[in-house]
């Protein structure tokens, strides 16, 4: 591609070909909500299929939950969530804008300084000794820092007086420490092993969004694998290869990524890592490996009274196992491979074409059937019928064959069929390839296993 | 089976065998929330699976969605949600218990009454007429009747003065209404079509949960067809059937099944239909199929100030279409499938056993891998990571191989694979149906193929 590829050039991409509609919009949007429409979901849902193949399907000491968005209130003051959560504001009282303090600072030092772990005090420092001034209006009139936790919060019952408040889940993992003993019991699994979801999860976020990085809604796909403290850094390591190769393998580029490890960790964790992605917005956290230690099960142990000790069913060494996280964000991972995928390709011929380089087992479609002329579309809503039991498949039949092609490249469709007057006679039919454009002559009855054989995930 | 099937048979299974256990449970669980454990997760998300493979993947005029949770709060005013959504309750003055007047009504009249569509008054009159007292302390003091919105509140935006009222949404079609005009342009779709979506709904319900049956937090699974006025009843004819043949395609049973005509329609609705189910707990809905006119498009029209008008390619007709929505509940329906498929079994050898006899599209794991003793078990191993990557398996080398057999009987693994000695020597292995428990011997590389033709769901 010879121009730079921008966020803009992927949600107007998105908007019009059906990848991803803003939220609500023929109410005017609703700030950093986005809906995923017919060729989005299936993208994203395979996502998900593939990060559930790979780190669920495939790893026998892996067990997946779907635990409730709506938990226990106790869970978030056990979690620190009540307490300590939130982000740093500030508000420049000149022009009444609102800016993260950490942020403001980040910028500021063009990221030499890691303020995540900084607190009010050091910040209102750091501003104060550098002089940093409203980035809207460069005055210099703050008011103090204060906290704002991002849990959005309900209430749970019909009476006022009674109700209960009542927490959006602001991460998943909860929900695998919670069944933490369930788990372990229902399935006699034993340490190391991990429990895995895929969910949503809910931030009262102030920050602007940049499309479906930053999301008052996300789903998340993570696990949390539990371990011995003996072996905890090795399977760290162990996450950190494997969540690299996981989004290598879906196609994001070497090039493009790189590992991210922190400085300043939380009190409780041993080390923490991000992976990162080579957004047009920049470098950017893709998904993070933490070592949290014994932190999330004491603190479960300690609120809810109930053991957490792991009984070693060789040596009968009893202990709170540690816990390794790898976390990372559907949506945000959609985005990463939407924007790996996008190209502007110039032909041979002189035209120029808008392709999405998906890995065949993400594209929404696998197949789109084409018939030549409209008198053929007989022949191919058979083709289509026999393709759609196995496949994703799209259908046209609307203009010029060149225009059909184009269509499905710019949503990564990676194989189209047509239908032409030889089907009838011989029952065979044009495939074309997606990233080289070649044209092939296949037999019908050869298509699903050829097709099936070039859409795995392994 | 012999003796009768209660919903405390299941829920015990549930929570035993790593299907479902109570949400938050280690802090006394949490009203009406469920959480899916490890076979749990898989029976659900193949259910999913199955309704969008049948409803999306093979229906080339229905197109998938999945919006957000959180809307904009003008979509619940022009959905009439904000004003009229709500379940009519009165309090027994005497033991202060709390009932759904609607469900008092139908008890006491043994179903021979619809109080759904009954107002307060005409509930309060009835009530009255046949001196219905309180099922709880037999006391004949009531309150009056009112409306509680069950729908979760909560905000947002960072300060208390500047924070928008915000809802869980209470239902998920409205997310294919407000992309009606973002679907029909980028998919270029014709009329009629329809735009589906699975996704999670939030309902603040006071009334007795029965499990999965009635949960504040569920997953819905429907769609909206936009189709034209004199096709409409064909359609909603279409859909009825289309919705019996799924559930009984799954496994459900027909003498467990029945429609059920509603005689008292919302003031909108032409028709509604529901499919009920033969539940522990009696006949109840299992489904819904509704005409519901035009409706939605037209309050949307009137709220957002968008056209929903859809112009007819051919006749250049202008018209607001009308909607057949047809939506059933992930969590009732995998609650149904529970039901069906369990049975006591009396073997031939006079011991009994519990089996889920699943559809095996939906069973959690496919195949299980036993190694017949422990020195078998890198054997085993390589069979178990051969088969993984085609579908989801467990593995088990402990206890006595009958043993294994029935707690893969009880998660309703169709088939069981062993690994013996002559394994070894001819790389054959013996497997196992769940249903016969007949054993056939095969050849390892014959095992993907044999499985693969037998867990379809077409």
């Amino acid at each position: 591609m010879k121009t730079k590829l921008t966020m803009d050039k992927i949600v107007n991409l998105c908007k019009n070909r059906g990848f991803v509609f803003p939220g609500s919009e023929i109410y005017g949007g609703f700030a950093n909500t986005w809906d995923f429409g017919p060729v989005g979901v299936e993208l994203k849902n395979n996502v998900k299929k593939a990060w559930w193949k790979r780190f669920v399907q495939e790893d026998p000491t892996t067990y997946g939950v779907d635990a409730s968005i709506l938990m226990n209130p106790r869970v978030w003051e056990a979690s620190g969530h009540v307490q300590n959560f939130g982000d740093p504001q500030m508000d420049c009282k000149q022009c009444k804008q609102r800016f993260r303090a950490d942020t403001v600072v980040e910028n500021h030092s063009k990221g030499s300084v890691s303020a995540e772990a900084m607190t009010n005090e050091q910040l209102e420092q750091y501003i104060a000794e550098h002089h940093i001034c409203c980035p809207h209006c460069g005055g210099f009139n703050w008011t103090p820092i204060r906290k704002f936790n991002p849990m959005f919060i309900t209430s749970r019952g019909t009476l006022e007086a009674e109700a209960e408040k009542v927490y959006l889940r602001p991460e998943t993992c909860q929900g695998e420490y919670v069944n933490f003993l369930n788990v372990q019991r229902t399935a006699r699994a034993k340490v190391p092993f991990a429990i895995a979801q895929i969910g949503k999860s809910f931030r009262n976020e102030i920050t602007p969004g940049n499309f479906l990085f930053r999301t008052i809604e996300f789903e998340q796909m993570e696990l949390q694998k539990f371990c011995k403290e003996d072996d905890s850094f090795d399977i760290y390591d162990n996450y950190k290869q494997r969540a690299l190769k996981f989004v290598e393998d879906l196609g994001l580029k070497s090039e493009n990524l790189r590992f991210h490890d922190h400085d300043k960790l939380a009190h409780y964790a041993k080390a923490a890592c991000d992976i990162q992605y080579n957004f047009p917005i920049g470098w950017q956290e893709l998904n993070g490996i933490h070592h949290r230690g014994t932190w999330d099960l004491s603190r479960h142990q300690e609120y809810s009274g109930k053991s957490m000790l792991y009984t070693d069913p060789f040596t009968n060494e009893k202990y709170i196992p540690n816990v390794i996280e790898y976390s990372i964000g559907a949506d945000r991972l959609t985005l990463a491979l939407l924007c790996q995928a996008y190209d502007e390709e110039e032909l041979e011929n002189g035209e120029s074409r808008v392709v999405m380089h998906f890995h065949p087992f993400i594209a929404p479609y696998k197949v789109a059937v084409l018939p030549l002329q409209k008198n053929l579309s007989d022949k191919a809503k058979e083709v289509l019928q026999l393709l759609s039991k196995e496949f994703m498949c799209d259908y046209d039949e609307a203009g010029s064959i060149g225009k059909r092609y184009r269509r499905q490249d710019e949503i990564g469709t990676p194989y189209a069929v047509t239908i032409d007057f030889d089907t009838l006679e011989d029952n065979t039919v044009t495939l074309r390839d997606r990233d080289s454009m070649e044209q092939i002559r296949l037999d019908i009855d050869e298509l699903i296993s050829y097709i099936e054989e070039r859409v795995k995930f392994n």
